[in-house]
């Protein structure tokens, strides 16, 4: 049987684990899964486009598992009261190409990408970090809240959005976590004086939703909303001032704040600086840029979390038939109370031992059952 | 929420409507979409390679409905009792991205493959056909032969395969089907007076099921089994004699027949025979040849029709969060008891209007429920 987790399996999950300690310990399986970032086979996602949105398949393989996540953005949806993004995910044993799990993934994406920005910032912010401005407070707002919190020890966050039910919402959610929350009356008053920055915003076009003038030496940034063709949020000169991270570099190209740089410009991948490879910071003084546009593996490391985190609880579903004769796949279906009454009544006097290439009689036997 | 049709849905749904009658149905559906081929978004299979087999994702699209099959292919599978193949498909509404459908298709694989030989036959083989030479009893094979009695009124199937149990197995499989079946003692007997001859062979490498001196005139070539690079099944010679007809040339050039024939080999595309741009059998005397591979329109063809059919009876799952306010994802996950219990204990005197910038205090309220 596969296993299946539904978006009710994740909440119980989440309540009965916490979220910022699931927050955690997913960092924990990025981080090491970005660690051996080399082992993996990886591939650009696999994009449909139509009018209204677009579905892609991102799957990834460390050669023992098989991750693969159908995720589709589409933003009308919200007027329809429905979710600008959706996904779910599978994992499968790359030994046997047997699906082991399917699971929910629209809220495990907007965990994951907050565990994949908190990873990449406590390699690159600088470790007195307390403070986080917010620009964009949308879905994604208050995984990335909780993240910076658990994983970085912020304190504070500043929150700007230009539709303040938005910022009711986030507050509202956030009552209670432990967090000193300001409500800031513009991007210019939440970004002045912090530490790190995060824009996710659902800018669809070329926005410049922070400008040269308001970053600070030794900020690091942590853009998330820039995530597809013609997307972007930072004004093209904050990039070129930047020391800038990147998850895949081919797919940033296309996808991230970089699309407005020259396709030359030096970027470092994450994986490096996890792996040691490659420096992070190098100053205090330095600009660090996380240009997270989401990877593939990013869904491989959260599915192999889930899966273990959860082994008990899960429920199985027959999404691959179990066969006692593997070569038999039809022996399965052919049950049919037709066929048996007809074997019942035709089974005394043949068996399949008299079928010959001679015999011009039409073949009676035992269905299989 | 998302409808699930597991193993066991098919099965029940197979009994209930007649495997025949199942056949028929989904080759009526494999034949509109066919006919409206050039409608389809269409793309060459994302495949991940290794040691022990290769695993597939086959996406397809026409604008309105969105289909992805994972489908993987492990030849060792069934020395451990497993399935060589397995599959599931995804069925999505493009205008919202939502997936509206997660089904078992490792049966449904077999159904369609067996369907769509049956519609190419249809349109190519000699209206008068009534005897089918079967190479190959492995999991394919019942299917075809029910497939080709159902829709084309096939009568004898003359069935041969080098493992004597498999040939068992097929013919207990259809004891009772209708059917005047041979067990024929080599190939060459079987195809003998054939007017049809399908080969579904696990053939490995480069094989000649088939050799030139088999082949008699007007005789139309169902061949199945070679269907990856490497794999073929007929002499090369059989090939370049045929009038050959493909599902999608760019993924039969690597993965069919026509591996063994130079690139500008010339071939007709099966749907612009059943769109009537293209003609099929050009005399009684010509050898047609399907080159059948599989393709992804056909999966999508597959899961539509299996939509159609189970409406009443399938089971739903929360694959997909639903919200009573789509920009509220975290909402959903936010009801921790221990939440609920500081909210609870300063609910009284603080609400989130309480809240503004220049408050340095936690932010208190209602968490979302």
């Amino acid at each position: 049987m596969t296993q299946f987790i539904g978006t009710g399996d994740i909440r119980a999950l989440l309540h009965a684990t916490g979220i910022e300690e699931f927050l955690t310990g997913l960092a924990g399986y990025i981080e090491a899964d970005f660690r051996r970032w080399e082992s993996f086979e990886k591939a650009a996602r696999l994009a449909s486009h139509s009018r209204d949105g677009v579905i892609e398949l991102m799957p990834a393989s460390d050669g023992d598992l098989y991750a693969m996540k159908f995720v589709n953005g589409h933003p009308k949806n919200t007027a329809a009261g429905k979710l600008t993004v959706t996904a779910f995910g599978v994992l499968a044993d790359v030994a046997t190409g047997y699906p082991v799990l399917v699971s929910e993934m629209t809220i495990l994406t907007a965990l994951r990408t907050a565990a994949t920005s908190a990873v990449a910032a406590r390699a690159l912010a600088r470790p007195d970090s307390r403070v986080m401005a917010l620009i964009g407070a949308g879905a994604q707002s208050e995984f990335q809240a909780l993240a910076f919190k658990a994983l970085l020890g912020i304190e504070e966050v500043r929150v700007f959005d230009i539709d303040p039910e938005a910022v009711d919402k986030f507050c509202l959610n956030l009552a209670g976590a432990g967090l000193r929350i300001i409500r800031a009356g513009s991007a210019a008053e939440a970004v002045r004086g912090a530490d790190i920055v995060t824009t996710c915003t659902a800018a669809k076009t070329r926005a410049h939703v922070l400008t040269p003038d308001l970053i600070a030496p030794g900020m690091h940034l942590n853009a998330i909303g820039g995530d597809c063709p013609g997307k972007t949020e930072l004004h093209p000169d904050i990039v070129a001032s930047a020391a800038v991270f990147t998850e895949y570099t081919p797919q940033t190209r296309i996808e991230g704040e970089i699309q407005q740089v020259p396709a030359d410009f030096p970027v470092t991948e994450l994986w490096q600086v996890l792996a040691g490879k490659a420096a992070g910071r190098r100053s205090a003084n330095e600009i660090t840029l996380f240009d997270s546009v989401g990877f593939a593996i990013e869904d491989f490391s959260t599915l192999r979390y889930v899966r273990d985190l959860s082994q008990a609880s899960v429920r199985d579903i027959d999404l691959v038939p179990d066969l006692d004769d593997p070569k038999d796949l039809f022996g399965l279906v052919a049950q049919s109370p037709k066929w048996a009454t007809i074997a019942a009544s035709t089974a005394a006097g043949s068996t399949h031992q008299g079928l010959s290439p001679s015999s011009a009689a039409p073949s009676v036997g035992s269905p299989k059952t």
